[in-house]
């Protein structure tokens, strides 16, 4: 099994994914993992010896150019072509790899896997589908924001996608759930993707537990939260933004004077098991989905610890016949008549 | 100042309606304000005697019906046309007080207020526009879940609607700052109709901050967040349930031992300001803005105090010339060539 890592993607590359790289090396080498990194090869290994990281299991595929957040998405496909994400999307297309892993840009990696590694035969667009914390365990976010303007059937591809991959890398081998965002839980509710959205599901096959309202979203509504791209990218960074204001009040309040402080002390341990539940980054990263191969988004300002887990859940995701699944789920909705019901 | 108050809108209804109404003419009947109760009559009398309430200062308009949440909101226009709430926004039209505040079905207050009150006139739909907690102050959101398919027009009246609400009743004089909630803040980023919207908003003479992330959203990003309904209604319950799980994970962690029970007797007054905050009964709940009235709606949760502060929010509201603010820019904007900048 080998995984390919973008040495130059996010906020603190090399040296963290470096890290990570070694990390995961150090931890899963044994099941017969090991990791090529893509980047300028000179600094990859200067930066490992500076750092006195260990390149063992590590191999190392040059590229000397760099695509940033601020670069257009699609320069990938041109002028970043001889960038370390396309270059590892490469490597994975030409079978030099089981999984490909970036912190990188996600707008570039949507693009360049799209095009360079290929979707599936028969989905509309690959989604970027995010593990979330729920109150009792993790779910799926599908789709947390590659495609903001969405049709019904894409919505269905998603509910198939992520049904599968929680089923097959996360669950207990029973059929996820898979719940519609939706302003209400009656069948009438929503827009008119929502409707239409709702119908398709409806008569899928899939474990379908109805509309969810966003209210009991984080109360793990269902294993598998279906959303248009526009409204799953809400959700992200809303919930984000919410945490992170409480966690910031929390604090606050603790500060208020030596009485807190005391009381800080005494339920510090506590705390920090929650902000690791809260720590999406314990998660891995969020695979992209209808993609041909598979590809881990880890967070942009991800350290050695998230890249190492993105590493565990890239494999895991290479392990399981994820793919074969949805490429079979597609072709079968494809073959039945849109608008006559398979179960009449 | 009269505000008309539904005494059989809400979970509570109609003791804690009542208690609201009593509390609300106990502090403000000296500055001139009473309230007209809707529903039934001798209901009303009854619960007041038997409870200790003081009817002083409050007026009853016997309605014999009751409109509730399963009812289909068209329904008060037909079936129960007899009920409280459409007594109450009936009395509103007629003149016979300057606000109706309703703690009933949203649905039924819309359709409602829009069909018995009326709009402003060139308003293409009214809004939900409630208050929420940020971090150093409430900020509103608009659109809240009264339009889940919006037009990019609709968005610039929710802009100027919102803006016109939180300048003159919240304000300090200050025109209020607008955002809109994006994938992204850059002016290329999301979908056909924040597209548009954004155009509309960037050249609409508003104080437009640009688009906001949703992860700012909390962070007091703008005084006014503009959304379509569906992306609104998102919002407001994702951050209801971000909190509430929150809220339970910390009251968790507190109860783990005795260690613990002492550090949360150690902050819990601390706590408690935090929780107010936190706690958007106290804003008094959400004007429907566009109607020709001022209407306000209260959770349906909401208790006496809740009641209270929406009859003083509606007072404000009335006390404000914002219904005419919005009609003068409506008739504004309306006036302008949709194709063509006003500043070149």
């Amino acid at each position: 099994m080998r995984i390919i890592v973008d040495a130059f993607g996010g906020d603190n590359a090399p040296l963290e994914i470096i890290k990570g790289a070694a990390l995961a090396v150090a931890e899963y080498g044994s099941t017969g993992l090991d990791v090529l990194l893509t980047g300028r090869e000179a600094e990859i290994r200067r930066v490992a010896a500076q750092n006195g990281i260990s390149l063992d299991g590590i191999a190392i595929a040059n590229a000397d150019d760099v695509i940033s957040m601020e670069d257009e998405p699609r320069s990938i496909l041109k002028e970043h072509k001889g960038c370390s994400m396309a270059e590892g999307l490469r490597r994975l297309a030409a079978g030099e790899g089981d999984a490909f892993v970036s912190a990188g840009s996600t707008g570039a990696l949507i693009m360049g896997a799209t095009f360079i590694v290929k979707r599936i035969k028969g989905v509309s667009r690959p989604a970027l589908a995010p593990l979330l914390p729920g109150s009792r365990k993790p779910f799926m976010l599908i789709d947390s924001g590659a495609n903001v303007d969405c049709r019904p059937e894409m919505l269905l591809q998603f509910a198939h996608m992520g049904s599968i991959y929680m089923t097959n890398v996360l669950g207990d081998g029973q059929p996820a759930t898979v719940g519609l965002v939706n302003v209400g839980t009656e069948d009438t509710k929503g827009g008119e993707l929502q409707l239409a959205a709702y119908a398709l599901l409806k008569k899928s096959g899939l474990n379908f537990v109805g509309n969810v309202e966003a209210r009991e979203i984080p109360h793990n509504a269902a294993d598998v939260i279906v959303a248009d791209g526009f409204t799953g990218n809400v959700i992200l960074k809303l919930m984000e933004g919410v945490a992170d204001t409480f966690m910031k009040s929390i604090k606050g309040i603790f500060m208020t004077n030596a009485r807190t402080k005391l009381a800080a002390l005494m339920v510090k341990p506590y705390l920090k098991g929650f902000k690791k539940q809260m720590d999406t980054s314990e998660y891995g990263g969020a695979p992209l989905l209808g993609v041909s191969k598979p590809v881990i988004k880890t967070h942009g300002n991800a350290k050695a610890d998230s890249v190492k887990n993105a590493i565990r859940v890239a494999a895991e995701f290479a392990r399981k016949d994820v793919i074969d699944q949805i490429a079979a789920a597609v072709q079968q909705d494809a073959a039945q008549p849109s608008d006559n019901s398979s179960d009449n």
